[in-house]
């Protein structure tokens, strides 16, 4: 059933449309997958440069549709690299293989690690959309919390160190005062982070964009794609007034 | 707290870029207003022509955020007139007047009249999402089943009375063999049909638009508009790369 | 589909025997619905001078339908003025027009306007009532807590001011520490409180009563009633011993 | 802890006001308790012949509420004989012996039977009200169905051979197409028929007033009561216009 | 249905291999049950000194699986002594006699007296256990909070007032702050500490080995015993290779 | 964070004492495994034939935590290979490496693949146990059936095209009434009809042995393993009484 990972390669899209995040989002998943899966990571054309309301998360749906739908090459997964966004459905749609969500990811990961988890995302007013997706997931009633530390996306980069302290504390909090087991980071592009925050904490913490790399290429590995029966089965070939995408 | 009726104006958003679908729609709400509300309707200027996948919903979502935000005049109320569509947050994210989304609308009236109830809808296919919407609302464990007629959405309209029959058929289903209390018309623009399926049924039937905009006055008649607290604060200014959206 | 409001009467039911508490009852009402919608108000000839237990409110439901079925004049829908007070299904069985409880509309309401809501009631005892009620419709899901400010009903009047600065305290505590995004005032009654109380917080404040007179007031606009297929269904006739009610 | 057996005196409240079932209601209840336990059995002084709608059960409540603060003599325990009836937690704001609803009884007693249970009643509109008192027992998830014989209640003991057969039909398609692992018979006086109905099954068949009887019975052999701590305190002192009641 | 209670053997099995904490769950459960029925209590030959980790519980099945299988003589229903352990259902599979959890037993019991419960136990690492068990019964929604006194199972009895101030602290946090209405003692063998607890608390306390006594009793009284007719069926006849089991 | 393939051995523990079903078993994790990795297979010392009960599901747990506790040489996770069996936990508490049940990974792995997913296993009797394990995962909600051929799984492999031909009438009644999006085949040992129902589906098809395997390399190259701090922390050590285990 397996095939030869060298022939693989996984596409990750970020959902805004800063590269340099896209080259962290790419550094995560390629350390993440086998010796010889290919990782190739997609900016979108047009979009939020940070994804942290509901109005960008639907911009970047589209976005990220167009990345893929542009790109040129074979490919045999897609991660879809945004936190609590939305959209993974859609593309669903229009591919034939394997569509992993980070966030669902890192949840599934670590329900196989912890009996509970929680995660910690970059603001407040983030954790609903991450709550909605994990109530669809089924895996709401395993998660403890969702905690924020409050900064923007675009700046979590910048003190990298200030940013992990904050990161942990959250984080320990979650361990501490609700039970979490398991720790994931809520944002897209901590791989820098995620280090620093396992070795301070004494619970497994999950990065979802390593997580879902790992996992889109399992399923490859196992033979196994979105099946198209139902919820996502081809839409019918109609008309698309106006629009940029192919 | 009650302000005059004769200065509200609901907008109503088809989600597809059908006129005709939109003058129903249109119809439909302005018959389920008071006298002196006013309704607008809008159409997208791009997106699909039906909206019946994953794929489709997530492009109309923006092309409803466009429709909205280029609407030149006042508005009290938005109507989000895609059945099972995503895209409601967006549009509370970036307004401070109220917003309905039509299957949440047409679920919270059914649950005043009755203690379950069914939905019908145009695609086997479309159910999923419908479910999705439900569950994040609360309300799916009132909802005994959502049953298609299996026809396009662009169909509907061609042979009325044959579509009245086939929802006549899958609502009697859903009274009979899944105890529905209360049928929900899963499609936007079924004014016609509406009537004939009610005059069919020993249940009350809503039709989401109709419940939508009636609700949508009644939030502005209380004085009541979105909460800006968390989930649907208003974005952070920031840049949106090549996008044709103001 | 929609008939003239002026043909319009609202039946707003007291569930305790006060009729200062029916008369800021009918105030609330009238102010939120329709200019042209009549409202009238009635109080049980019998039971309890307050509401705040399960054995209180059980005797409360019979004075409430003994009070509409001796009603003389025609009405067009019924609110059930009991915040988490049991009785709503019994009205709906003798009657055909939409009956409409308090603490639902605001409920549903509340979900129309946040993704969470937290109610702040009078006594902490009221809270498990409230719930169950929350729980049946489907939305005790969405509902992060239920504060009390621990003052009997009947005292709430007495001081208003200081009624009003309590119901704030618990409210922003919901707001802050429990992350609700609209709040509900969890007593009939509240007319005066509710606007200092939305004066002072930053996110929308939901009172009961005029949410079920407007919704009351929409279903009938919509002409939609009560569903008669099943849970609602009219009583056989049958004796009913040494009863006073009709 | 335990208390002599022959002290105690369970007092079994019937909702309706047949005599007749009353006593057959007795005989289920002193059947199922102990060797030296006295069953009291009351029959209401007013409310509705038999109890098959929501209308009739809120009056039923007060009725039962009457007969048992009028009843004259001790008791250690009540239980409420409704299936599916409203009234059980106001009997508990007002004593401070344990209280024991038949619905609750026999579901509780299914969960250590097996792990699924289903319902037959009388009425399939009695259904819905079964399912809510399921509901907030917390044992609905465990329910794989409530299927009715569709006779009125006081039809049942008219030709208690063709109402076993019809209750027999019924469970049987709860074991065979619905899973059950458990029947519940969901009417009050149903001494005859259990045995019958228990005699052509391969589960158990639990009658709720056995259960019942026999729970309440144990609690107080346990040295337990109802909690008065927060729900079911005790209610204020307060007048109580115009009504029947002491 | 019932049989004189004199012909009644409760077999009571405790799941560590200490013969005192056998002796105590003894006493307790002998306590609890009316006069004329016998316990019977049972320490397994091999298995942990005290279970308080999943691999202990789940080697703790096996030793209790032993003890009942050789233990010579007739018995009318089994109590399985562990509070949130595993195994109940493999002893249903083997007999015909009404098997009770403790946990279980305990939280259907605390649901008859209380909306609400809180469990306090040993060690903080058994509360998952504990939930998951609570989760399976469907009463986890009523469970308020599970605490811990944090001390070793085999460590309660070295200083039982020590012992009991704990559990008061404990419990009397969950009545204050998580508005538990009844609190379960969240071990076997705690019958000295139960008393001391119940006078110190104004809630009902419920000791998991009298409770399940009780209702064995209570099930063999109501002629009824486990279903045989899916989950619990006897096993097929099999090669067991290398097993001490009979 | 990724380590290489070479170094890896993931332990296979069958649940039954049959070598043959331990070798289909091994055969099926070795084809889904990376090429590189390991698998070694473990058949317990003593345990029944087949595991098709609660009982043998318990006695099984023990065998498989013998034969991993006395297996000799290193390896980097285990996957516990009986569909709806106990141990999975006791394994957790006791190592230090990732843990991967067979049924979890299975539904883990559909969830990724559709919205919903369908079962097919070998008795009827073992659907309730696979529930229950479902219900523990968050995932129950997802399963639209648990379906079952009604052979036991010693003559699953006796014939195995009509084998075969009973899991594809099963699956495909889960597809079209059930609206099943992916099919697990709840059994472990079904590597060749794994491929035969796999050809004759429209949906995809997981193996619970594959999946699990794939999954738990998975963790092993992500550097993740069982959280130690709450549910699985390490037991202490204490006597075990005439126990075989190490």
């Amino acid at each position: 059933m397996s095939t030869p990972a060298a022939d693989r390669t996984i596409l990750v899209v970020n959902v805004n449309t800063s590269a340099e995040v896209t080259e962290t989002i790419r550094r995560s998943a390629a350390a993440a997958v086998s010796a010889g899966t290919r990782v190739v990571a997609l900016t979108p054309r047009f979009g939020p440069a940070s994804v942290e309301s509901n109005y960008e998360s639907h911009l970047s749906a589209v976005g990220v549709l167009d990345a893929v739908q542009r790109h040129d090459g074979p490919f045999d997964a897609v991660v879809h690299a945004g936190f609590g966004e939305v959209g993974r459905e859609a593309l669903q749609d229009v591919l034939t293989v394997p569509v992993v969500d980070i966030t669902e990811a890192a949840a599934h990961t670590a329900c196989l690690l912890g009996r509970t988890y929680g995660v910690v995302t970059s603001l407040t007013r983030a954790a609903p959309a991450i709550h909605d997706r994990l109530l669809l997931s089924g895996l709401a009633g395993r998660c403890v919390g969702i905690r924020a530390v409050d900064r923007p996306v675009l700046e979590l980069d910048a003190d990298p160190e200030s940013t992990a302290k904050g990161f942990v504390t959250e984080a320990q909090a979650l361990v501490d005062d609700h039970g979490a087991e398991v720790v994931l980071l809520g944002c897209a592009g901590m791989a820098g982070v995620t280090e620093a925050v396992q070795a301070a904490l004494p619970v497994p913490v999950v990065d979802g964009v390593a997580a879902a790399a790992r996992l889109a290429e399992s399923l490859v590995g196992l033979g196994l794609s979105t099946s198209k029966a139902r919820s996502y089965a081809a839409p019918q070939p109609k008309p698309i007034l106006g629009w940029p995408l192919r």
